[in-house]
């Protein structure tokens, strides 16, 4: 496949480009009977719709967002759901000036190695604006995985240098940074005034969790539930890294300290991040993910155009100075379709499993 | 699938468990008319095998492959390619110490609510013995792709606490860590011998490069590149955090440092890692893969039974100390399988492909 | 997967129900470059729409398609091409008389036991409406096959008890039957007269032919040629049978009668219908599909309601009474699908295999 | 992917060529604890196995098969069973007089084409040997789809010219043909008799049904399951047609003939075949496919040599005059294959749909 396609059981495939006419997803698979609404998805679109601070672009749309199938009588019907977002603020700017250089850090020079020609408006189908149908399809899948009892939520655990701890899930909502702590949101603020003076762009790391998962998803050998998130993970526009659990600290750490004792109360810590061998172990899943800075940025850069002459390029346009400020709902989005294909996977070879070890909790 | 399935067009198949009668393999997908025999994938083997140097487990297996098909008169086909690597070393001691308990970090916790039962010996399918199928597959991979004038190789970065700073590909081969620094190789042995003796263990971080790999491979959004690659190394047994270039350094960077640019000469940096959304650029790939220490360590640890129970676990046995010191030959064959699948598809799509702009090197 | 994508390398997605808002299609894998328009499509969509003459269905739809990416400046970019065709017909008349009953010979009895639940609205996912995208995704692949001398044609070779020889390819385009006997029309129009008199309906028969296949595509083993045009022809609504070449009739043929000999002039018959082992021989490939009578008809028929009550059906709307008649475009669409997929798929392993040996025409 | 897999969630994957050195398949996702031995997949290896009547081929293979991997304790464990078949009787024959020209009817032609270089021993990959993996890998489905009530059956229906009218399933395994009428026997021996003295081949029709087989397995649009069968049974060496219920006698039926009426006793007849759009509607599954006659006959035939000239071609060797009289218990395999591939599916989307519409009989 070209890739446009994610999952095994619970499948979304994606289409559209930052200044088509329209971004469109198919989303098959979904159980029968389960209350669905264009208002369910519009919620998250809504959370990772740019505009809504002076921190990220200013490009306004709406995003709103319409469900063309497979759903009936506000119930999905086990058919394929399709969904579109018109998109509505195209400029119909000059790209002239882009059509035939390679900005430093986009994928303008490996699609034009790939593809032999690109939609150059906006960076076509690299441009981040695809992940908005990554939110509407997963807002799907964290409907059904809320009906299970599953949870998926994340914060933004650093911004460049500035380390941010977790305090509290209610404060992340409260701020444009998804920060967990509110009293570092001023210093957060500061940070991005001076990054705008000085032209420049940073990156950040993103936490995600997910509570609630029973023991026993994922796949042994290839289709880990550790590998299938790092695949989801790291296809986000800007990542350049992927944790599960302790992650890098792992290096360092010895066995005695890595490792999770189990007691019949619970676990007694979570280096595994809640995979074990590749399989939900029923502790808390948690996956950090590393963003590069935007590239887009108004200081100018080398590069070279389609002849192989260098260029100096500066990119103008409405850019987010940090892509990582808007990315924890789409890392939500990407660990809630992982975990509803892994969960359906599950219930094809194991439905009558039954087994009388109890389920632990995280202590 | 059921998750022992890798690749689209170059897959690869496995079975087996640590103690069962063999390792199987199918590799599917591979062009026809390449010259192979066992002795090619046996190479890769050999540097994977067990009991090479004191600081390896000391089970000895010859894991001696043998090719059933896809073979003939000393070229591949083009039809599947069967593998068969019989397990010679399976001590028959008495597993029911570890039978009805879970021992920690392990997978025994989670494949038991997985499936319900579990063949327990030595891991069964959870068990590191099934990578030498990995590494007999990429071996094919890697041949392919050497005829096509691409090289991936790998070596270790970090033990433990001990950064190893690359030095040079000729080190890699001569010493038992896979350590690009001779001058490092005492400093690593004296710390492998003081863990045995604090009955621990420890981590590893590796890394991967491929060079020659040409502009274009990798699709957008869901299967790109670096998905892939973090999807195949984060399989890897004991794997808990991949990056690409930069990884989780680019968190703290700035815009105007992260980004590569270009000069007719080449591109002047590679935080990208080689892969600009999600395609690759021409520049070399860079992977890094953290590993978490080896679970087996004989210092006892607390963890329940089956029926929920406190019990104390010591796993005894032949264990690497360090997985990660046997991870290099598995983790060049994970990123060689994953570049072939991508050269194939890339093949697929844009045969007719023809890009007037130059390849540029890195600088 | 829940079964809405087809094909392995070029894939379509589909989703939409009758009566819903649209349909929409995800087309991926498309070689970029390929000059495409809307227009191309109505083109094929125009042959397939109902109401165009006497003897098909009076809903009278545009059946419009609009390309919501993967297309610039009148060029295929390699990306995803996402379609939409609004519903426009959506006549919005009272079900509720077969809203808890089971239609004889529909999917309404499967799809109630499926998902405990359906889209009850003219058919809903059932629908032989979907057929539509399959048509606007064909031509899209049609396009490109004659890009490379491949052409893909249909005809009606049986309507009912009506054998309908071949004679011309240009007469099928010039009635409403598909039928390649002009000579034959007057009967099948007084045939099609009287049994909407009888308030009844009745099968078909299809014919579909590739010309300018080369050799060499096609899988061995399971995704042989054969195979995966039997399963998308197969998947034709109302399609109960399909033949490749001699079909049913190889059954009492002798070896000796049905090896298509070769001669250094060409094959001397097409028994084999153009496919060896799984794999195109260079002759014509050659399906024929047999499609049931229209379930939809006038006159009772007993069934049971959910409650598994016994009921009367009649089946009111506009039906046609024959799905044969509009069932050519379709077929021709789904072999085109399976040979653009292949097409893909013969490059990507053996894109350098060079043959000395002469490909052989049909004699 | 090459296409050596079949399935979505039952996987299975097969390599192995007629004179290599062994066939292999890995059968993926079986459930977890189903009792399972070698013996219980010798049973139907040896309905397959030539030899057994002097209508068959005299190639005398014990053909049996050794389980590697995925059975601990005598029951399956969840994860992938590896199967070997050890090839005994290869004649180490002098190919050398079909080394370098194409046999007609067979893969000659088209697997040069594709490959450029090719296995000529036996026809290589394209040799019906590689069936004896399917029917291995049919037996763990057919067991356990009997632990869910299902049974899969198959009889000779049709040997060339003779209609073999269906009396009694005990018949079947009471003779060389898998004859449900036992009375037929000595006119099907006889004309056997009488072909082997005409030096000539001859095809079969095969009929599969499978009985209790729940209504909602199968998917709409694409992956319908007599979508599914059609692939299958068609990927059938010598297969060139498949029926799913009425077949190509709908062609000529009347809407009022052919819907299966329901009752609440249950339904009428079974036109349809089990399959009702696309998913099974509770009733028997019935299949019906066309085979070949045998393509290699000792009466000569004209052909080409790989440089295209003119040759006489005279297949020597132990080959069955009639592949149709082997082919039941793969048909069956196929058709077992397909429904737990759909069983799986049907569970991991629908698992907690009830309906308390009562599941019809066939009357």
């Amino acid at each position: 496949m070209a890739g446009n396609t994610l999952g095994t059981l619970f499948t979304v495939t994606t289409a559209g480009e930052s200044h088509g006419p329209a971004l469109v997803a198919i989303v098959d698979g979904c159980p029968p009977g389960l209350e669905l609404s264009a208002a369910d998805l519009q919620v998250d679109l809504d959370r990772r719709k740019p505009g809504t601070s002076r921190h990220t672009t200013q490009r306004r749309e709406p995003d709103e967002v319409e469900i063309l199938s497979g759903v009936f009588e506000g119930r999905t019907t086990g058919c394929p759901i399709g969904l579109l977002i018109r998109n509505t603020d195209q400029k119909s700017k000059d790209y002239s000036a882009i059509k035939d250089l390679f900005r430093p850090a986009h994928a303008d020079y490996s699609y034009h190695h790939k593809y032999g020609l690109r939609d150059y408006r906006g960076g076509g189908r690299s441009s981040a604006r695809e992940t908005a149908m990554r939110v509407a399809a997963g807002a799907i899948a964290r409907k059904y995985l809320a009906s299970q009892g599953i949870t998926v939520r994340g914060y933004m655990s650093q911004l460049g240098p500035i380390d941010i701890p977790f305090r509290s899930w209610d404060a992340v909502s409260e701020n444009a940074f998804f920060s967990p702590d509110p009293d570092k949101v001023p210093e957060l603020e500061a940070y991005m005034d001076q990054l705008r003076r000085d032209q420049d762009s940073v990156g950040a790391k993103i936490t995600v969790i997910a509570e609630g998962v029973p023991p026993g998803l994922g796949e042994p050998v290839f289709d880990r539930l550790d590998a299938e998130l790092a695949y989801a993970l790291m296809s986000i526009n800007a990542v350049k890294g992927v944790e599960i659990g302790a992650g890098f600290a792992s290096v360092a750490q010895r066995g005695t300290e890595h490792r999770d004792e189990l007691t019949p109360e619970g676990f007694l810590s979570n280096n595994a991040g809640g995979v074990l061998g590749g399989i939900s172990s029923g502790q808390p899943i948690v996956a950090h993910l590393a963003l590069k800075p935007t590239s887009s940025i108004t200081t100018p850069g080398r590069s070279i155009d389609v002849d192989g002459k260098p260029v100096e390029v500066v990119t103008k346009g409405r850019h987010d100075p940090c892509v990582g400020i808007r990315a924890t709902p789409i890392a939500e989005a990407m660990m809630a379709l992982v975990l509803m294909d892994h969960l359906l996977r599950h219930r094809a070879q194991n439905a009558g499993v039954e087994v009388q070890t109890p389920v632990l909790g995280q202590l």
